[in-house]
């Protein structure tokens, strides 16, 4: 891997959008307003592939699926893609077998106007649960849409599917192909879980490449990533029933020289994308790394990172910038891991906290209060076992005003 | 079963504890103020049986366990007990050897201010982890909280064992024996998870009956009844380090005319201990009765209900009164329960707000709207299988006070 690239809140408002740095060659990006989101704004995004390109997905794990989650893992998995079609304003979940039809009528409909075979366009909708999909307006604002496709879009496709995050969220990896070019990007964009409108929350992520992979291998790199990005980060513990997440190859750039450096690059634009949707959680302040380490098995370390991270107590207190840290013991105690309940270490970047279960000093308190005000900061736990397996997850602190916004907002 | 005197916020406000009405024989409670509390006021109780009494105990599963946790559990196990000790203010938490050497200094000090043998007295402490226990200060109570005692003292008990809870907690259930009166006590007194101080927080419930068990009996009675009451609830998904559940016979009335008779007056006392608890949490303002049913099984019924019980989005949603069947659906979806997700029906007490998945109309909605602004009422979930395996838990709806005490606060 060469290089990495990802936009965030700093760069994204420092400076205008450089665009041509996510261009993808194969691919070309757009966006429109259709009118289905409350204030208006560009709300729906298209991808177009210049051929017919091999693609994996991951999919919400929720047993109560939108219509677009079903439509497109199923066509994903019969064969390549031509385009994807994005909404926001509306998730088309809850909705029936009249909502699978109206997910089947818009992607059809972008098919004919893109002059493509059907069965090679999917879809991914974010936003109300329970309402119908206004296809009729997506048919009006089509034309536009399909005339604002271009190589160096991606930037306004990520603008376009946004619901409540702050920020467009944009990554790109490079990795050496043995194409003309010598090198092959792979580009993410992704929309957050909004914690300030739940019922608007989706994680949604596209992510190209012009590495040449056939659908196997980018099952294989996608899965991978994955497991370490998007399903290492906690929001709020609840899983949306439109969560999404798509990999498609141009293969333009011709193959990756070696396997693990493209799965490298796609794990490394999945977590730049997992990790600005938890640092853009409404209300949030802290992006907060949580650290396994000393654990008896990866399955006990993942347990502790889960319950820590996900702990409303742990996270209130984050919000407070607060190292309370009887309560990260509490959590790991019922998190289910194996370990020495009198052994435990806790450290904030490079300050201890506790050592054998208990507070180092009053000074480290103090030190551990400051890293803690920090925007981004390590908490790591030492579990003390000699086996040494360890576990990842980021997180993110919990204010009032999630609360606050969660229980006003109405559908 | 005869009768059930539950001590609630109403009757507690409205006139005097009637202390009387908590009697139970062969027991007497007392309360002190030994200065472990910030702000002052008792901060601790104890319980004095005529004579050893057997006793069952039900502790918390966390790994991370107070030291008088494991004292307790020890000496139930043992053989009868003959007096409890409780403070609040210091949970005696995270405290290593210390801490067990302090809970037992405490208990010897107590066992002998009654002239009782040391193995026979037990404690529970609750309050701020990791801070060593002040046990000077208790010997110095010890004097006046051991002449408080007397046979309606138990109001005095609930009160001095409080910690953020906004009212004391007792309950009463009666049953037929085979005594001289014919009538058997069983009496609760409980303190709560205190949402507003989690760091403070445990859940503590002493039970006393005249009613004449060994200690299996009591044992089997109590296992049945935490799971449908303490086991049943949830406020904040975090489990204490301290939570403990005792039910101590002091035989006086006879043995209980049926066995079943008894348990079921356990747990009806625990269930409206329990209820209780959840109606005092921080910024709670609704009791929730979470029921699910026609689930595959049991095991699914109950997934089902604590996704409901314990979702963040759920439960913001019935602070705000918000019919946000959106988000019980999708909590439903991620539960690990079996079910059809198009068949799913949603009832607020006798208003059907969903079926087969969807809104029944946007009247029933309003409808659902004003059954959520009552202070207590029930949400039913029918999940169309056939076998109708059910599950009930209780729960509170969550607002921004909750987080944004437990930000700000300090251990």
């Amino acid at each position: 891997m060469h290089a990495r690239d990802v936009l965030n809140p700093a760069t994204a408002q420092a400076r205008p959008t450089p665009s041509e740095r996510f261009v993808v060659a194969g691919a070309r990006w757009g966006a429109a307003e259709a009118g289905l989101r409350k204030g208006g704004g560009p709300d729906l995004g298209l991808i177009v592939f210049d051929a017919p390109s091999p693609a994996a997905g991951v999919f919400t794990r929720n047993r109560v699926r939108a219509a677009p989650v079903v439509l497109t893992e199923r066509r994903v998995r019969a064969g390549p893609v031509r385009a994807v079609l994005v909404n926001a304003g509306c998730a088309n979940a809850c909705t029936g077998s009249a909502g699978m039809r109206d997910a089947r009528r818009a992607v059809a409909t972008t098919a004919s106007a893109l002059g493509v075979p059907e069965r090679e366009v999917v879809c991914a909708s974010t936003g109300v649960i329970g309402q119908r999909l206004a296809v009729e307006r997506i048919e009006r604002a089509l034309p536009s849409l399909v005339a604002s496709v271009r190589p160096d879009g991606a930037a306004d496709f990520a603008r376009a599917i946004l619901t409540t995050d702050r920020w467009p969220k944009l990554a790109r990896a490079d990795v050496s192909s043995r194409g003309a070019g010598g090198v092959a990007r792979v580009v993410g964009v992704a929309k957050g879980a909004g914690m300030i409108h739940p019922n608007l929350a989706t994680t949604l992520a596209f992510v190209v490449t012009d590495a040449r992979l056939d659908a196997r291998g980018l099952r294989r790199a996608l899965r991978a990533a994955v497991r370490d990005s998007f399903n290492a980060i906690s929001v709020d513990g609840d899983t949306s029933t439109n969560d999404c997440v798509l990999l498609v190859s141009t293969g333009r750039a011709g193959p990756p020289r070696t396997r693990g450096a493209f799965e490298d690059a796609v794990r490394e634009v999945l977590g730049a994308l997992a990790r600005a949707v938890v640092a853009d959680g409404e209300g949030a302040e802290h992006l907060v790394e949580v650290i396994v380490r000393g654990a008896r098995s990866a399955r006990d370390a993942r347990r502790a990172a889960h319950a820590v991270a996900t702990s409303l107590l742990v996270k209130t207190a984050l919000h407070g910038a607060d190292p309370n840290w009887g309560r990260i013991l509490a959590a790991l105690g019922r998190s289910g891991a194996r370990f020495a309940p009198d052994r435990v270490q806790l450290w904030l970047d490079d300050v201890p906290l506790v050592r054998d279960s208990t507070l180092v000093s009053a000074e480290a308190e103090r030190a551990a209060a400051a890293v803690m005000r920090r925007d981004a900061y390590r908490l790591e736990i030492r579990l003390g076992s000699g086996r040494g397996a360890s576990a990842r997850m980021w997180t993110c602190d919990l204010g009032p005003s999630y609360v606050k916004i969660n229980a006003e907002y109405r559908s």
